[in-house]
């Protein structure tokens, strides 16, 4: 702390990412990271990248890469903004979008970002609380009391919203917006890009950190109506004219073109995540059914030691200790729960063997 | 415009960028970018990077890269702030320590994202004019009366503030805090990154992408006392924990061990923007004293036709049809000036043979 810091720095409180320990013998199951290494063609395109290009700004509207997207999704350049990883589309979004009087509604239990950006802008938040059973009912938001942001399929738990729930929330809230950030729709949600045409207030983020396994390389993209775009234009114009690398552009044209290859590791993701639930359940975890690259799974109190923390708690130690990161949360109701991303098969045997052991 | 949009979004200016066209026979002498292209060791950097580091979460706090910077400047790991180009620095700087009551003290002509910003996050400025020279006098700045920011040099003039006057500056001047762009200054102005432990309130911010010929990737880093660090790391990690991708840390780390090519690239423009200032001086042009990698350049008044627009927009016109781009800006002070980047050696002759056409 010092005399030169604003209040608003003196307010914050920061997001914490997961741990990045890496070395010898570390199975990382905690960030959420693709196991498989991102399309060969990916790896070209870096190859092909010219001196020429890095000693040139990149272009500050990345316009050749967002026409590669709107091809892929069927919709238009206009409708298409990206950024420096997803994250960062989110925190431009609640600038543009989420910084008027009436409250911000989300989850209570969800991305923790969300907060902090209510807290880094000053945002009123309305929180909505899941089911018992942690799913996220749309019947619980207050159409058009506030704009309204929420995963799908949510984060910790990997529970996906149908798409037939959002659009009869879309239906009666049209009033502000609604962003669903789709971080993991590509690992079994089903999208709502393709309503983005039919409600000017629906805006939709997504990223190339999971499914298109470039998590290093910060790609996230957006699509909405063209005035939300626009929106998203004028404050990155505001605030970083240059956010998306020369290589980065490249990188996500090429990864949009292997279409092959990201369908085929997302499968063998889908398999290893049906795999570790039925072997979790199998050891009395209640898992609940995922549809993101991580899986939600509540430890058995009988793991426990005779220790006060909870089993959850002792067991996140012990595979530590053993050299497997997961994610657990000393938080109500999350406090019983793991949550452990989808490795490789090999890691994925491991996590079960240090389990057993 | 939309309902949608928050008052943020639509009191907003956004910054304008210099034209990026490009193609066969452009010359572009309109950004600053640098002629030259980065090391091969950035290249062969780039080459190395594996699969692996893409698929992972990049280090959130880019510690390799920063300890670099570190060792080479002189200063301490905590000193040392890296992010997404220094805009993406500027952005977060404003809102940790600008959004105070006290207007923001910066000169009349400058950098012109500066603004920006301040209406970005309702900041109040002071505008301080240069002398009839164009040069900056510190002697302007009202000490502690609010914060300051300067370039230095200054942009478009190119005009350097000696390291003496800055320290003269910062005797009187402690309460708020100082910061000194250094964009340009591998180009010969004095860098006061050496003062920062003796000033609490002193932040210096620098770039990759003019002197280490990557502006395609975004690399700026920001040089401080350790609690003013704090605050850009609380900010960024409230806004975005991963702006620097893992190949611009590679990239960065590349770029700063190689100091002989470096060097030598500096060299070359400086002896290319001696010819340059000695020939547009020779036609009839007023050339002021450039410490950057570009000149401000008076277009003498008999280069004009008989319209009614100033000289220096027709021939900017002239250049621009001709495939030679260069910046202008019709505004008080400017109207009769161009800022041309310093090329090679075969642009500053091309450049020469259109004026002489």
């Amino acid at each position: 702390m010092t005399q030169f810091w604003t209040d608003t720095v003196k307010r914050l409180t920061p997001y914490v990412p997961g741990e990045q320990r890496s070395g010898e013998n570390i199975t990382k199951l905690n960030t959420n990271e693709n196991p498989y290494p991102p399309s060969p063609a990916v790896m070209q395109a870096i190859g092909n990248v010219s001196a020429d290009a890095l000693r040139r700004y990149p272009d500050p509207e990345s316009v050749q890469l967002r026409e590669a997207l709107a091809a892929y999704h069927g919709v238009a350049l206009e409708n298409v903004f990206v950024g420096n990883g997803s994250d960062e589309i989110l925190a431009l979004a609640f600038l543009a979008f989420f910084t008027h009087e009436k409250a911000l509604q989300y989850p209570d239990i969800t991305y923790s970002f969300y907060p902090v950006y209510c807290d880094l802008y000053s945002i009123e938040s309305q929180v909505i609380s899941l089911e018992d059973n942690y799913s996220l009912s749309m019947d619980r938001f207050v159409p058009n009391a506030g704009s309204i942001i929420f995963p799908n399929p949510n984060a910790p738990t990997g529970l996906a919203t149908p798409r037939d729930a959002i659009a009869a929330l879309l239906k009666k809230h049209t009033e502000q917006v609604l962003l669903v950030d789709e971080a993991y729709a590509d690992l079994g949600a089903q999208s709502v890009v393709g309503l983005v045409n039919e409600h000017p207030n629906l805006l939709v983020s997504q990223t190339f950190s999971k499914g298109r396994s470039l998590a290093g390389m910060r790609l996230g993209v957006a699509f909405g109506d063209k005035a939300l775009i626009e929106g998203l234009q004028r404050v990155k114009n505001s605030f970083n004219s240059y956010p998306v690398d020369a290589i980065a552009q490249a990188v996500g044209i090429a990864s949009i073109e292997d279409e092959t290859y990201y369908k085929k590791t997302l499968s063998q993701i889908i398999e290893s995540r049906d795999w570790t639930t039925e072997q979790l359940r199998s050891r009395g975890f209640e898992v609940l059914p995922s549809s993101a690259n991580f899986i939600f799974a509540r430890v058995p109190q009988q793991t426990s030691g005779k220790g006060s923390e909870p089993a959850a708690y002792e067991l996140f130690q012990r595979l530590s200790a053993a050299g497997v990161l997961v994610r657990y949360w000393k938080k109500p109701r999350l406090e019983d729960w793991l949550r452990i991303s989808i490795g490789t098969s090999a890691d994925m045997h491991r996590l079960m063997d240090c389990i057993d052991a």
